[in-house]
């Protein structure tokens, strides 16, 4: 499936970070950074712009924060194509916190936002553009957002000067139906915006949602090596580059980072298709009760957990 | 997606089994045929039908062969509606092998043949069909097959007695678009015939694969439970249905097996995604190699794995 226009973002330490609170070595960053490099892959989303006032960088590694002096020490000498991204989540970082672009190592600012956000989100991609970043809008958790709440947040979108807007299945639920049928409202609502899609894999549909919402105009494509992200993880890049078959990428510097630093790492953090995390994506949940099970000591007791998800369902 | 037509059939121990010669404990098909029969399922394949004379029971487990003492073992004092299917393949059993059904456990027989051995194919589903057998058969390796063979084989395929033909994407190397694709063929020409769909998750979009079966007219659904199957497995049947939401399936017995029975099966036997069967199933061959691969000690040797692969692909 040829298409030039297509951009492919690695999302490994920002999303995978959402499991070991964005504490990884420098080498496993550089490892993803040089493999990213290497592949033609064009963006790597290094982590998150945060205030200092939010996280205590006690709790949570660099990358949660994306200070200048630690990306210079992952790119050194840039002599590579790769552009950085961070994400900035809403309520959780200043305007003061984003320095100028030609001040930053980072080329592009995604702003992630719930629906009833939206124009605190439009506000601060519209910050993020004068100070002369790339900037995109990231939708989260949009199975769970009612038809006129949904075309409220894209009206305002449409109306914005951010060029770029995600799909994003942030609880795994969704499947080729609901892909299609929101990538054609997106695409109907926001005329002349690019689409990008974000998935997650508790249902062992990441890979396929990414396929479908390509099939259906997305041009920005999030994945992650070995689908390393929150919960069930995410689209694993190694099988969207293979899929793609476009001569700009390249499989092996993916390949060799994977078996060098990310293998290693799923021997430690248990990402990855899990049966809570089934059971959240098909209730359309957030994973987080799940994440919580998967750390307890009763994680393999599935039994448990579903009668405890189903009763919360019924109340709910 | 309520569709009353819909038959799931679990493979657990016949294709799981070609992960470990079928040497399955009783305790072990006793679990995956008592979730079965408590989720509602409506099949269960517990092996093949072969003959004696073609494997050798030092090597292989009773449900390489499927001896009427052996199913009784599981089956007890039989008080439910699942059904039981045995797989055939072309060259490893002869006709005697196949017991009256009336003498026999067995619901059904599944013929598996490539598409040059159709016409044996037709011949031995004939011969079980006469014995009184609900009968199938499951054209292997589709995506490797040219579209006039594939044509030939379907043709013969229509003029037959036999009443349900399987889409098989035994390699893993189909997504979406190759599945509407062959769903439409095979509706086209085979009217009056129900469609199945088996699929493999080399590209971990063997879910993704089966739903679009589903939507495409599938009526029969393979599946196993945490996709325990050859290499890089199969659809999981708890995901499919958790996501057919139909109220003639229950879920918690399918946990129950996968948290007492499968789920430590898993610790010992590597099935699943793995980036060797990634690698097969991205340039659309078996994947003998990659097995091959993941049984040696330089399993995690992505790099070297692809090499040799891609240097086979250029030398064909």
């Amino acid at each position: 499936m040829f298409k030039e226009e297509i951009k492919v973002m690695d999302c490994t330490v920002r999303d995978g970070g959402l499991m070991n609170n964005w504490q990884f070595s420098d080498e496993f960053v550089r490892g993803v950074y040089d493999a990213c490099a290497e592949a033609g892959v064009d963006y790597m989303e290094i982590g998150y712009i945060s205030s200092e006032k939010a996280f205590s960088r006690k709790e949570v590694g660099p990358w949660k924060f994306c200070a200048e002096k630690d990306l210079k020490r992952i790119t050194g000498d840039k002599k590579n194509s790769l552009k950085l991204s961070a994400m900035a989540d809403i309520g959780r970082v200043d305007f003061s916190d984003f320095p100028k672009a030609s001040d930053s190592s980072l080329d592009m600012i995604r702003v992630a936002c719930y629906a009833h956000q939206m124009s605190k989100a439009i506000k601060m991609a519209h910050h993020c553009i004068d100070k002369g970043y790339e900037t995109t809008i990231n939708l989260m958790a949009v199975s769970s957002v009612s038809e006129p709440e949904l075309e409220e947040a894209l009206k305002d979108a449409a109306k914005s000067k951010v060029p770029i807007f995600y799909l994003v299945d942030s609880y795994g639920s969704m499947h080729c139906e609901s892909i299609e049928f929101l990538m054609n409202k997106y695409k109907e609502m926001l005329p002349g915006k690019e689409i990008g899609i974000h998935t997650h894999n508790n249902m062992q549909l990441a890979t396929a949602n990414t396929i479908t919402g390509l099939i259906h105009g997305a041009t920005r494509l999030d994945a992650t090596l070995l689908g390393m992200g929150r919960g069930a993880g995410n689209c694993p890049i190694e099988i969207l580059i293979a899929f793609l078959k476009n001569p700009k990428y390249r499989l092996l510097p993916l390949f060799k980072a994977i078996q060098e630093q990310v293998l290693p790492m799923s021997k430690k953090i248990d990402w990855g298709y899990h049966i809570p995390y089934l059971i959240t994506g098909a209730l359309n949940m957030h994973p987080r009760d799940a994440i919580k099970w998967m750390e307890s000591e009763q994680k393999d007791d599935f039994v448990t957990f579903m009668k405890k998800m189903h009763d919360y369902e019924l109340l709910e």
